[in-house]
């Protein structure tokens, strides 16, 4: 069996015209590449199945896939992980292959995620406590008392973060999520089109590892930080998650509840604490 | 039956701390509002079913349901929509039947999608291009020749997209999309946690009113031009996509291969052109 060729890149090269006032002039430019990623799953006795398919940036895909099985709470246990691969099925084409990985478990998953589409449903509504609710069901518990941080350390995150922001800086246009100790070292960075798999793939990192629950850590995000960033953080016991951007009203309830330290609007010296600002030494 | 009492707002307040330099001062603050809606789907003779829960702000609640069956390539009819209402399930609690649309249809969704869980696959490897192939089988063609801006209208755009972020204005971190006329007239603005939810709600609107296809129309996003983005645009028919951040490698391609034009980093004076450069006066 021959192996996967053409590995896509993390960007790709284009011809454009730019206009800057009255100048036009053409040129190359870099973008980042988006592809989409199917993250089969598979275990003994069972054929792999098709879990999602996301659109991603090429690189960190087993991270990628693991950090989204423990995210979503399906993988609780680094050692359930057997393999991870790209997929070698002769069948798919060349720029096929390096876009399906294909995690094989020790056992079958906990629980089988019914798919929405089709399920009848009577009376289940939905609000913002109850997805809060579902995530308590699911076994999140609140985060560890975790780090204090001084305002000048954390506002030194971000330029350091973008500093290790390489597709960024030659597109101009990628999220980033970075993991830091407490002490501001940078323990990891990955870049995506998606801010989810972004911190997905920091995630997923850290769990192949067996470093989480990352409770010792600053996740920051180079956007806004939304519900999913911080059920992310939540779900890998990280207890500070620091945003470039603006967070939601689902995000600041799900870190007050869970005891999450949530900072936004982290630009120069200037940041904003929404919740548990315990963990800031100015703010204590 | 009682109607719903509380419905969710925009915005919600919240106490926050900043931290500018050496100062700390607490204040209120207003985030933007984040909870999820679950659009359900009837038609003559079945219980309505759950199609999706997507986290967005409250707000255009059934454009966004409208928007984004549409976008999906599930309706293609606005005769086909019978009705948009909240849900008055009693069992339901008043927080969460705002939280619920259910667009009933005058027949069956044309095709069931299937859940990828679940889904044995043996050899159906996915790539960008299969996924811009998809969107051919699904009805998508090229688009129409749609207008020719002159930069100076271009540029003005962002400004006017602004202005109207009501939300944007008093969070500090909102997605938008805004639908212009080819004289730069801003048909219709809307704002949302989510950048796709945000397009949603603009062709959801533009469906419900009969308006589709939009190609003498140009739309405008707040952030980056993803596969998603442009994607939902062309499923309007939309012949002209403007992006105040960057594209991704997919939305060049898909804006290559179905005639649309895709304008990147447009701010101030200054915009990258990525397809279709013959639809800019100074670039034909």
């Amino acid at each position: 069996m021959s192996l996967p060729t053409r590995r896509p890149g993390s960007t790709v090269r284009v011809r454009v015209r730019e206009v800057d006032g009255g100048t036009v002039r053409g040129r190359a430019d870099v973008v980042a590449t988006e592809e989409p990623l199917e993250i089969r799953v598979g275990w003994p006795g069972a054929v792999p199945r098709s879990l999602v398919v996301t659109m991603r940036t090429p690189g960190a895909d087993f991270e990628l896939a693991a950090g989204f099985l423990r995210s979503e709470g399906l993988l609780t246990d680094p050692d359930d992980v057997v393999r991870l691969a790209y997929c070698t099925d002769p069948a798919l084409r060349a720029e096929q292959r390096y876009n399906v990985v294909t995690v094989d478990l020790a056992r079958p998953l906990p629980e089988a995620p019914t798919a929405r589409y089709g399920a009848a449903t009577s009376a289940c509504g939905v609000c913002g406590k109850e997805s809060l609710d579902e995530l308590e069901l699911r076994g999140c518990s609140p985060v560890a008392p975790g780090p204090v941080l001084d305002s000048a350390l954390l506002c030194a995150l971000p330029d350091r973060l973008r500093e290790a922001q390489n597709v960024f800086s030659r597109t101009g246009g990628l999220h980033a999520a970075g993991l830091f100790t407490a002490d501001g070292t940078l323990v990891r960075a990955r870049e995506d089109v998606g801010r989810h798999n972004a911190v997905d793939k920091v995630v997923g990192w850290a769990f192949l590892e067996r470093r989480l629950p990352l409770a010792d850590h600053v996740l920051v995000t180079s956007g806004r930080a939304g519900y999913e960033i911080c059920q992310k953080a939540l779900a890998a016991g990280i207890s500070f998650v620091a945003a470039v951007g603006a967070p939601s009203s689902l995000a600041v309830d799900l870190a007050e509840r869970f005891g999450m330290t949530l900072v936004g609007f982290l630009r120069g010296e200037r940041y904003v604490a929404y919740t548990h600002p315990e963990r800031l030494t100015e703010l204590r």
